[in-house]
């Protein structure tokens, strides 16, 4: 039984939802599913069907690149209220991304199939149009990733990713570890750690076993 | 007084002309402007206004992330026949690349000015999609600088630089110095330098003044 509560929310997001026909409205309604996916679960990778457009009802969902040795770049995360079409990149008309997409919480989420919305892409302007903003607003994300890279620090870079998770997740206290960091910024653990070893000798952050906590967030801030 | 039979031709490139009203036809008709730009000016900065959407007659653009240091990355180029969207990114709505264009030769385009371009890009769904579509399109060029970057070695980026250049401008004989190719790849002189001794000596290619010549294309190719 479908939660209709909480669908008719989600529906919100979708900016092309007023301009469908009431038949296109009616075959949204009869294709968007429920599913849910646990932790760690690859959701989309380049060499497997994409499942569809995502809108996130709980948890949140990891955006990133693989090298061809392992190596990972994380180019964005997606959460509560987020409405993710990169998981339907076959949709997106000849668009491959080098992108994978993991669940990096538990979480539930709707589903518009990628057949039904590549129906509805093709039928109706609005819909190919939400699809194309939406992916342009992440290509600003990916900007930013690419600027970090490539002209910040490796200080500046663990700074603002220190930063951004406290906000994220309004906390101070950060359950990561090293090997995550360097995970997420594309970088080798050894570099992050001695990095983070200056910052809590200078007093920015106390680490202990798999928690990170930040101290003090102006000196932080100082250093980007 | 315009010339009418090349704005007939390079109109095509605008997928949403077939769209227009005959009112919005006879605007972008009034509108449109020839411009042509030295070598080395700067079409668009964050900081200045952006001229318009450019449709290239001849000669080349370049588009480039810089840091605050003033190194650069190049992120893809455009010639004849290409759109130019970046140019108008004041029009694409909240949307604000850290990207620099350059003429990077002398070159001829259509212009249409950024006003004349967000009028019809607000009544006309067409055009606003177009707008993104192009957008979309470059995201995938610059995904594919940030795989090279961060993924793989300089000795790769300049094999892959060199072959791109020599099918470009379809001739083996290159002039370009050893400061342009780190530039175009963000990398230092001296790394280039390097690689490029290396490359000589495996009979790949020949430098001499601002000159290079690829002699191996095969082995060239081998590096990647």
């Amino acid at each position: 039984m479908k939660d209709q509560q909480g669908w008719k929310a989600a529906k919100q997001e979708l900016a092309f939802v007023d301009k469908l026909t009431e038949e296109e409205n009616q075959f949204l309604e009869d294709n968007v599913a429920e599913v849910s996916y646990r932790k760690g679960f690859n959701i989309y990778s380049m060499d497997c069907d994409c499942p569809g457009v995502l809108l996130i009802k709980s948890g949140w969902v990891r955006v990133y690149m693989l090298s061809r040795d392992g190596r990972e770049i994380t180019l964005y995360r997606m959460g509560p209220g987020e409405v993710c079409v990169i998981s339907a990149a076959c949709c997106l008309g000849g668009m491959t991304f080098e992108a994978h997409i993991d669940a990096e919480t538990d979480m539930e989420a709707w589903l518009i199939p990628s057949s039904a919305y590549r129906r509805l892409k093709e039928q109706n302007i609005y819909v190919e149009n939400f699809t194309y903003e939406k992916t342009v607003e992440k290509f600003r994300d990916v900007m930013w990733v690419m600027e970090q890279i490539l002209f910040m620090s490796l200080e500046e870079r663990i700074a603002i990713f220190l930063m951004d998770e406290t906000e994220r997740r309004e906390s101070r206290e950060l359950k990561v570890t090293q090997e995550q960091i360097a995970r997420y910024i594309g970088s080798a653990r050894e570099a992050v750690s001695r990095v983070l070893k200056e910052f809590q000798k200078d007093g920015i952050i106390e680490q202990s076993r798999g928690t990170l906590r930040v101290l003090d967030m102006k000196k932080l801030r100082g250093k980007i």
